[in-house]
């Protein structure tokens, strides 16, 4: 196992700038599209294959969303970018140090070359550096020139991909594993049976407050998704997003409402191929270096929500995809991240 | 002149972590008290000599505002906290390469040694890393445990510091003292007469669009404030707190309105000592790491509104301290910095 | 039985202006001032007693809430204001045809002569015309001038009265008698098993979308109150309630969401005394001479959200006072109205 | 001149239900389409000739607004729905009365019979009950039982047809004429010069706080629309409306703002065929049966804002259509409105 230490105080080096973009499986291409185009009001930039390319109005990046058909529903591959070049090789030596690296392809479309590998639970990432800058067509100029997009005002018109939460077997072993391959930083938690349990960590490369989130996966699976979370400018923005899902029946899980970790207002729907999906604003930014996690237990979590009405049971049992065998063989061969 | 260079791609080393706290002057400390206090919501958390330190209900320091009783309204010192004693070290090295350091101080309320200086057009500045943490006391106690004192809803309840403007002579040289000698990047830009000269600049040490700008000051005159910033979390908390100064005669110099540079929603009001005081909400998170300034020309940046009726001239001529004497004798003392 | 035949198109004469207040009773009347003044914001007009008079910042009467100690909870006396002397008389004698007038009383604060009398369940009312009009002291005079009183910005600061919703054995026979009695107009219904039975009925005297709610008590109680509900603005205002209420350990049972029937964006709490109130926004305006009530089977309604999720239980048991006893015995001397 | 008075307290006769639907003219047919459908969000129910009949969701009536292609821009017919027969046939002799009657037509698409008359400034009106009830079509059918059609997401999606308010050379006359002939009560009113001169009055004919606002023609022309107005729920609506605006090359006049009178959260745009239309929400229902006219003098009233920039010069002078010679020949000939 790798020697590379977390990010310090004093040296707050921030090798990763973002998340880069998520690939989600859909078993139902066509009517996943319409959710993400027509429903959140997303553009398509490109068609490869199976796979849509898409973004929001905000991204400055190409394409934030690669819409894939695939057999079952989940996450593909989650790409992060570098903050340059030596960033970059940095982070893939610390990756490779982990015995977790798969290698090098030339770069999805929009990327230059680009580093794959799997977390300890399995799901598959790459990081990168070089991209192909945006530039919007003529229909899609924005009259901002500091808007890399037309606001198209079409459905929710979600503004720009935000953060991902992923399930996993073990949290501690892949909270570790961000923070040491990634330079990620843990901003809160849950743990319960006085903190020897750790259910969930959200964690960040930035000041924001959580870009990648690991939950415990209660069926004990592995490389499952929890959830890909757009972000609205405005709390009045996630209300009108469910009136609008619930003018096109659109499934919705919970909210809008409140969490009290992270403090942010969500709104959760399952896409039509299953895949969860948050419509998410507020939360705060962690502008503190010496930040001290915030760490909730059982009765400090309780559901997980402010107020009102309790998160549903499927918050926290369901995941895509939607399995019952608890771990796909390829994910076994994973080979095991120590932390110690 | 020094030869720290600014941060580039590959090295995204942030120093600064963010502005610590601003203290404002006021000849009438009384009134401005009411209007942060009970107008603004604010929370005075300790009083010395003419001065009280305030606080927002979500900053994470003890003290973001410090207003001080003086013969003239402005700014006086402007705090920026270092991400650790490393960085803070490198900071002052670049600092005092300047020729604009000053030495340090044991620490303003709450806080450890400071070393203090001024930038190029004389405001008053200090970098610093140790800090007290903030524990609210039993009534300010908050039910949620990230947020570090309660939400107690009095009048407009800003959320906590947000950035700082400020006048200057000269644009670019400022400017480029911010990028060298914090490590702040530039985001946005308005330029005219073909891009030779440089009307204000927009700097981050984050990912947040601007913690400062620097704006041409039209009088020629030196050190002055153009308006703090403060931030509450929707534009429905901006048109609110239009409702509550316009319930108690505070005066409304422009806004609610959405600046076109930044995106940022503003509310601009004079506290009753003079200082333009903006309630803040929306504008964009900068993440790309190669990120290309935006830069406005005449035409583009217009009267600085994306809609509706243009900003008062008052915006463009006025800051604190109100003066027709251009310079301060204190002030032109001052080293000169030469950037290039 | 009168023969006063409800309200028709062509005949559009409403006798009934608005509500013009409610009498709350509780057990704690200390904490539910607390509760009303502090956390929601109104302003206490007048003690007399136990009594405690409140308003709200829009509301034009001088007092639209009357907070009195009392050993249980509960609605005390239900206001209902007149257009004019005219109308008041014809509501007058077409509720003395009902059987159920009790007589003239002076008039509560603020109130000239006033008729009482009970709805067939026993719910104390009175309809009157003549009142004091407010006149904001110096210290809660609004800078607007059609604003009968600052906008405080003290809590949630709720603007004015808007409905409430009693529940009752049977809903159909004092449905009957609001519109009769009173002049009410039905614009929603749930009705279950093919429509034979009545589950609420949502009325209102003019274009409000309801100003009162028959809802049947499913413990078979009588004289019961579901919620007394406060009108805010806009749904951040409700938003911002829920916050506001939880950082006040003020008990939420629901929301803040959306109904299906009304549309109303809901958030409802317990105030300290135990009765359900709800701080509302959103609805809309019934402008149809010849509206069709639009009426909920059981499969329509489900459980009375449009979104998210479902409404507690509680929301269906629960009610103020909080009984075992089914109808106390002042109750089951009430005439019987057979509104055949 | 008839002697039927206006409505008193005690006799809340109400007439008229609500403003039924606009004629709006433009020069620019095509574009003013894009403008109501693609930016506005509002449907299309039914094309005739040159003119184009269309809906907000929320709008129970088939039709509200009509776009007819014309030669200038300005205000066509204005319907008003009357409560019943009865009402209408009332409403008829009084308007019958004042002499400026015009007479009987079918009815326009979706409407029974209608009588056609001039109000004393020429502006074309008719009353009418009998209407042809919505029925959406299947993929403009709403999930929620009590809302006519599908909550759209396209543009702004306006909710349905508010007010309008109208230009005339002698605003009491107007007023009058509309407390008399059309039963309005008036809400709040601008006087200068000591109250001798009306400069603008605000009315209803219910407790909607105006559906119809008369206001002086500084140009002294005739027959003259200021704006028509159409409704969203909330005031987050309104600035995204501004975006909306601002992205599609919209020109904002003025707003998002508040008015002192009304209270009302404004944002004018000219349509493309030169018609101010205003976004609106907000303002507050009037609920006195003896509501006293909220009168503003010249200083009270300002420039009509509640906050901030004032209006600009061209709220004052600019109407459609937009004349230099002061009175078409054609309302030359309408009689004479004698109030007196």
């Amino acid at each position: 196992m790798a020697t590379i230490p977390a990010a310090k105080p004093g040296e707050l080096i921030q090798d990763i700038a973002h998340l880069g973009g998520v690939e989600l499986l859909t078993p139902k291409p066509d009517r996943s599209l319409l959710y993400f185009k027509d429903v959140l009001g997303m553009e398509v930039v490109h068609t490869e294959g199976t796979s849509v390319y898409m973004r929001g109005y905000g991204d400055y990046a190409t394409s934030t969303l690669k819409l894939t058909g695939a057999k079952t529903s989940g996450v593909g591959c989650i790409s992060w970018r570098a903050v340059g070049p030596e960033a970059l090789a940095r982070r893939v030596a610390a990756i490779e140090a982990t015995g977790l690296g798969i290698g090098w392809i030339d770069g999805d479309f929009g990327r230059g070359p680009s580093y794959r590998f799997r977390d300890p639970d399995g799901h598959l990432m790459e990081v990168y550096y070089a991209e192909t800058r945006y530039r919007a067509p003529d229909h899609l100029r924005s009259t901002l020139k500091n808007l890399p997009q037309k606001y198209t005002a079409r459905g929710v018109n979600v503004r720009r991909i935000d953060h991902l939460a992923l399930l996993c077997k073990d949290v501690a072993a892949n909270r570790m594993f961000a923070e040491r391959a990634l330079g990620f930083r843990l901003h809160e938690q849950v743990r319960f049976e006085n903190g020897a349990k750790e259910i969930g960590s959200w964690m960040s490369p930035s000041q924001m407050h959580h870009q990648m989130a690991y939950v415990v996966d209660i069926k004990g699976a592995r490389g499952r998704l929890h959830h890909l979370s757009l972000w609205v400018d405005n709390r009045e923005d996630v209300l009108r997003a469910a009136d609008i899902f619930a003018e096109n029946g659109v499934f919705i899980e919970a909210g809008p409402s409140r969490h009290n970790n992270s403090q942010g207002f969500y709104l959760y729907s399952y896409e039509p191929g299953g895949n969860r999906v948050e419509v998410y604003s507020g939360s705060y930014l962690v502008f503190a270096p010496d930040w001290e996690p915030v760490i909730w237990n059982e009765e400090e979590r309780g559901t997980g929500v402010y107020w009102g009405t309790p998160l549903p049971e499927s918050f926290i049992s369901y995941g895509t995809p939607d399995v019952d065998a608890a771990v796909p063989a390829e994910l076994e061969k994973i080979p095991v991240f120590d932390p110690s």
